[in-house]
Order: structure tokens, then sequence, then C-alpha cells
């Protein structure tokens, strides 16, 4: 088994590990690999997680319109994945990415977190 | 009005807006506020994210213990808040920290992402 096969086999073991909410469901945190600037989150399911996995490209799972989406689609703000990550209790995703365009926000903003309340 | 005090005020005014889950509960992410590296992910509700603004300590809901808990009561690895964030659609936190002691991990991690998927 090559170095790569074996990194994939141990990273498809960490994703039967995972635990998703009652809706199917794991919080995805996207962040900037350069700047590590934290860009948005997201929902993955299963099958969302398992194509990011295979693109490297992010995709996720829209609770209000039922549907997968590739992230930059559409704008053409993709995100190239660098490394994905998963925390202590299994039910949070960290995706490191490089942000293509002008931002990971709808609104145009870089980051989905421009509003300050402290 | 002292600047403190329209700060304070535009920040409370956000905290009206926020969209919290069926369960009254938001997701918050926290971040290192020097290094960046994202340290955990916890979830807060009204009255947990009012104590933190209030302290500038972190404080959390417990979903499991159905309790609220200050970051680093017991262990000393607590999180003094540089900054608090809100996302473009209001239902995700982003909490900026100086993370004292060992790390936010409970298993002596630095950071909760310590599993790495690709």
């Amino acid at each position: 088994m090559s170095p790569d096969e074996s990194n994939l086999n141990k990273g498809l073991e960490l994703v039967d590990q995972l635990k998703f909410n009652e809706q199917g469901l794991i919080p995805a945190v996207i962040q900037e690999a350069d700047t590590k600037e934290v860009l948005m989150v997201a929902w993955m399911d299963k099958k969302a997680l398992e194509l990011t996995l295979e693109t490297k490209r992010t995709w996720f799972y829209s609770r209000s319109r039922k549907t997968y989406w590739q992230k930059g689609e559409t704008s053409g703000n993709r995100q190239f994945v660098r490394g994905v990550f998963l925390d202590c209790d299994n039910d949070v995703l960290l995706v490191s990415v490089h942000q293509e365009g002008t931002g990971a926000c709808h609104t145009g903003e870089r980051t989905c977190f421009f509003k300050q309340l402290l």
C-alpha cells in the first residue's frame, strides 16, 4: 500500500466515526489555509463529505433548499480543499481551503463573519 | 453616549437578530486570536452568550449535561474573549479568544481538531 493509499484508508476509517445529528448533518467550519481566517460554517451530510473528499472542492447540503451544492458553482468563488479535520467529539468538521475569487460570503464579503458584537 | 457605550449598544442590537435553533442554541466557533487556530466549537444559548459578553470569558451550554459551563472553570484552561462576530445568516458565532493553559481540548490537545481525514 502506498503512503497515499494508507492516508486515504485512515481518513475513510475516521468517516465511519462521524456523529451526524438527527437530520443526518454535521457542521463544517471552513477556514482559509493561508490567512487562517474563518470564512463560513455550513452543513454536510455523509454524501456531501464524500464528494468533498473525492473532488477536493467543498460540497454542502442546504437545509432550506434540501439539495447538494458545490461552493462557487454559480458564483465562481470556489474552495479548493487543503485538509479536513475532525474534532475530539466526532461531531464537527474543520475544512482548510484555498478560497478563490472575491470571498466566501454570498453578500460579497470575504468572510461571512463580518458583523461584530464585541 | 461614549464610544464604548455606543459599541455595546450596537452589539446588543445584533444579539436580537440572532437565530437560535429549535433547542434555543447557536454554535460558536472558538478561534485563538494570535495564531488564528480554530480551537473548538461549542453551543451557546442566549444566556451563555450574555454571560460571555459580560464577563469576557467563554460560557457554553452543555446539551448532554443540560447546564452552563465556563470554559477552564475546572481545568484552568480559560479563554479570554477578544472579539465576538456573527455570520451573514445570523446563525453562527465566531469568538476570538486568548487561550490560557495547555489548550482548549479536554484530551489535553491544544485544539479539538487533531484528527485528520484528508
